[in-house]
């Protein structure tokens, strides 16, 4: 923080449009106008060179519009908070089916994405939902002996979320080495006979029931990969190490690629890596959706470290799967790759819609010395291969579109998922207010941050459990109660066959994923 | 902090029998051997001259046993924490209604305090338990518009807090004003239309049952005050102010006084003070039960201000009821008042049973340069009215003596009352290890501090509302529900007959205190 506004003092004062604005000098700024005609074939270093200058002059324009907007309307939408408690959370679902190429990111978002249509602006919402179930459901408890596993089976997770109307239902879990040498950016129980020590709950595959595929269009498998909750402070502890991945020049940061790829046959749950355990699961379902002549979509989502572990996992599918479409909807992402890796991904018609928010940190990360500043000196110097770069169409948005929230500088709350999710519901457009019909519960914002007014009354971080979970037993005694059994996590229930030859009909004769 | 251990750092090594010792340098400590035989006259100057080095010596002695209990037996409780969680929690009740005055004080406890007689020991933690009532049902929300109130009206606080068997009920609640000059002891909400922005709940007026009357041999009437939670930051604000109480020399802390006197015609709850609320209830109490011919007692009880408060309300209430024996039973209280105003309370036969924690630094205050140190220099200069003096027997606690306590300086788990019942709980004597056979729940220790052993599992402050309070709605938003109508405090319901001559049988009548 110190550091920051520290920063802030040595900019002279013409650069500095409000206090909440974050250092932005030495940003080579990507409007998302730009990255919506991405280049299919990897530009020269002269354009890339004129770019970057382009961006620059981009920062000043944009600066004036955001000066415009400024803090006028406030209050405009706060005089009936009352009344929108009774009213329902959920924009109505429309029938899709029509123009979900598009609405998946075949055209690049480009029409769709500024003014935001209402049909994507809902779908990126059901997305993201999917990637804050995973912390919703995530054990944080240090004196859990299940810290660092989903709190619920796969069956009960969207019951116990809200989720049960989502339309989609989980297939698999799946689990990350934990103990690899990383900063901390995976949770560690602090006792001694846990579940696992080695490894973390990291998300889920999920697919849609017949209903929603309708709907949608197609049969739509979703991969929702669980981020880091305090990763701003993470961040600084990135390796801004470079690792190759594929076959070409494509290089990723090296901590991500670990978590992703990392096994251990003493391990419990990574006899088999992250990796391979999405991409098993993945495969089955496409080849038995594909077998039985459906349209079948991936859709990839997760935020912050998350959003890092969907690229990569896009990068895999999209080479594994030709002509799969795929999709990630990543939210408050850090850079993951170099521009090889980002042109190689244009190349395999990933689709990437990169969510963000103007004063959050992280997808500044890893660190703006690293990127911006160097990419103009090493579009010169020619070590491009070095640099990390974003990817994809941008949906930028901005702390002081909403009435809801506080203006003061908050490094957490800027990057939390409810506050993604929360902007995403008022974006109209670059140049609108917040959407005055926006139904989406503003409560949920303060989850686990303290971001909203103090006039909606809603306290601060009030996602807990009752008494943090202990339950005043027959003798009055407060005691942590077992955990039920059936939300327990074991290798041989959670990670069907392994070892062996994945057989889909009996997998889904033995535990049939829809009711049919 | 810093101040404490660069003291530490000062001093020779030989003065630390071990790390969690806290500075006694210049304590003139009183051990309550000594007050377990009070000065029924006050003593001249050359006698308190000579206790004074008469504790000094009592200091030495005590480091040297506190020295030989060390460490030892850390974990010989611990083999049977599983087990213990299938035991009840309380003692058992036993007719002590033979040797109740003894209880209540009569003989200064002179024979039951080490070792500690079982029966005193339940009744110290029956009265602390009404204390810790005080603190479990207030609400500290300052989102809620009832901040500063008590969360149940007085006909169900005691079901909710699991004080249904307790043996009393409650009669009347109190209030004091929080607006009066004084650092932030009281609690005030953030918003703008609370039930009261002038006063705080401040404790309440119970009576022991016919059943309970008949096992205790008397009918007693207690009064519980609530005290400040985080007590050891605010005392440092202590105004060091002494005023005059009484016709005498007495002298008392002027906020605590403050607290206790202050009224206001237009507030709701304060047009009478807390001292004329607690003063016409006991008075009615009193006259109601001695008019059937039953023997009455007067137990007051109080964790640090509250203790305070209580010693203040004993003063008041023996000078009004001559002849009602009055007690106070305080935990972790600060001094109140002067040499003069012991001595007027030991003339009037009030009896104090001083519960401290040896870590605790409340009792301590307020400051030990205003006591210990100056005492001494005092004696020799006659100027005895302006220094703070404790009052009654002390019975002292040692964290150390503790099997599930943390060894670690931990200033707020020092002064929790929590932390004071569970040593109660474990007290045989000054010379034994904890009881083996305490049935206290020991997790209600960790229930607002982090002081109980990582190896219990028990979360850190893990006394909290699911979610805050929020329930999600029908509409699936997250509101904080109104209050039930009936735990709304009003001033007509609690405080009846304001302004009106108070008609004990009319009031019975109309709200019947016991179905008979």
């Amino acid at each position: 923080m110190k550091a920051i506004h520290s920063l802030h003092q040595n900019l002279p004062a013409t650069n500095l449009p409000n206090p909440y604005r974050l250092p932005l000098r030495i940003e080579s700024y990507q409007d998302f106008k730009i990255e919506a005609r991405p280049r299919q074939k990897p530009p020269n270093r002269a354009v890339r060179l004129a770019e970057s200058w382009s961006s620059s002059l981009q920062l000043q324009i944009e600066t004036a519009i955001h000066k415009s907007l400024g803090h006028s309307n406030k209050h405009n939408n706060l005089a009936n908070i009352e009344d929108m408690q009774n009213t329902p959370t959920m924009s109505p679902k429309e029938d899709i089916s029509e123009k979900w190429q598009e609405i998946h990111g075949s055209s690049e978002w480009d029409t769709l994405i500024d003014p935001l249509h209402p049909w994507l602006r809902r779908e990126i919402i059901k997305y993201g939902e999917f990637a804050q179930a995973t912390y919703d459901a995530f054990d944080f408890d240090p004196f859990s002996e299940y810290c660092g596993s989903c709190r619920y089976n796969r069956h009960k997770i969207f019951d116990k979320l809200g989720l049960s109307k989502s339309g989609y239902k989980v297939s698999a879990y799946i689990y990350a080495m934990s103990q690899i040498d990383l900063p901390r950016w995976l949770e560690r129980s602090q006792l001694v006979d846990t579940w696992s020590k080695d490894s973390n709950w990291m998300g889920f595959v999920a697919v849609s029931d017949d209903e929603e595929s309708k709907r949608i269009g197609r049969r739509d498998i979703v991969v929702a990969w669980r981020g880091t909750v305090a990763a701003t402070e993470w961040y600084e502890d990135f390796q801004r190490k470079l690792q190759p991945i594929g076959e070409g020049d494509a290089k990723v940061e090296h901590g991500f690629l670990s978590i992703y790829t990392s096994k251990c046959d003493f391990t419990r749950y990574n006899k088999s890596s992250a990796s391979e355990q999405v991409m098993k699961e993945v495969r089955n379902l496409v080849h038995f959706y594909k077998s039985r002549g459906e349209e079948v979509s991936l859709t990839i989502t997760g935020h912050s470290l998350g959003g890092a572990l969907a690229l990569l996992n896009a990068y895999e599918a999209a080479a594994s799967f030709p002509g799969l479409p795929v999709s990630v909807i990543s939210f408050g992402a850090p850079r993951v790759g170099n521009i090889a890796f980002r042109d190689e991904l244009y190349q395999m018609g990933v689709k990437t819609l990169r969510v963000t928010i103007r004063q959050d940190f992280v997808p500044r990360m890893p660190g703006i010395v690293f990127n911006e500043s160097l990419q103009r000196f090493d579009d010169l110097t020619g070590t491009l291969e070095w640099i990390y770069t974003h990817v994809g169409v941008e949906l930028k948005l901005d702390i002081r579109s909403s009435p809801y929230l506080k203006r003061g500088f908050n490094l957490m709350g800027f990057h939390m998922l409810e506050t993604y999710l929360h902007l995403v519901d008022g974006f109209l457009s670059t140049t609108s207010t917040y959407r005055s019909d926006a139904r989406r519960d503003a409560a949920l914002v303060n989850k686990a941050c303290d971001m909203l007014i103090d006039e909606l009354r809603i306290p601060p971080s009030w996602y807990q459990l009752a008494n943090k979970g202990l339950q005043c037993n027959a003798h009055g005694r407060w005691v942590k109660p077992k955990r039920d059994p059936e939300d327990i996590p074991s290798p041989t229930v959670e990670l069907h066959s392994q070892n062996h030859v994945f057989d889909v009909q009996t997998h889904y004769a033995l535990e049939p994923l829809f009711a049919s």
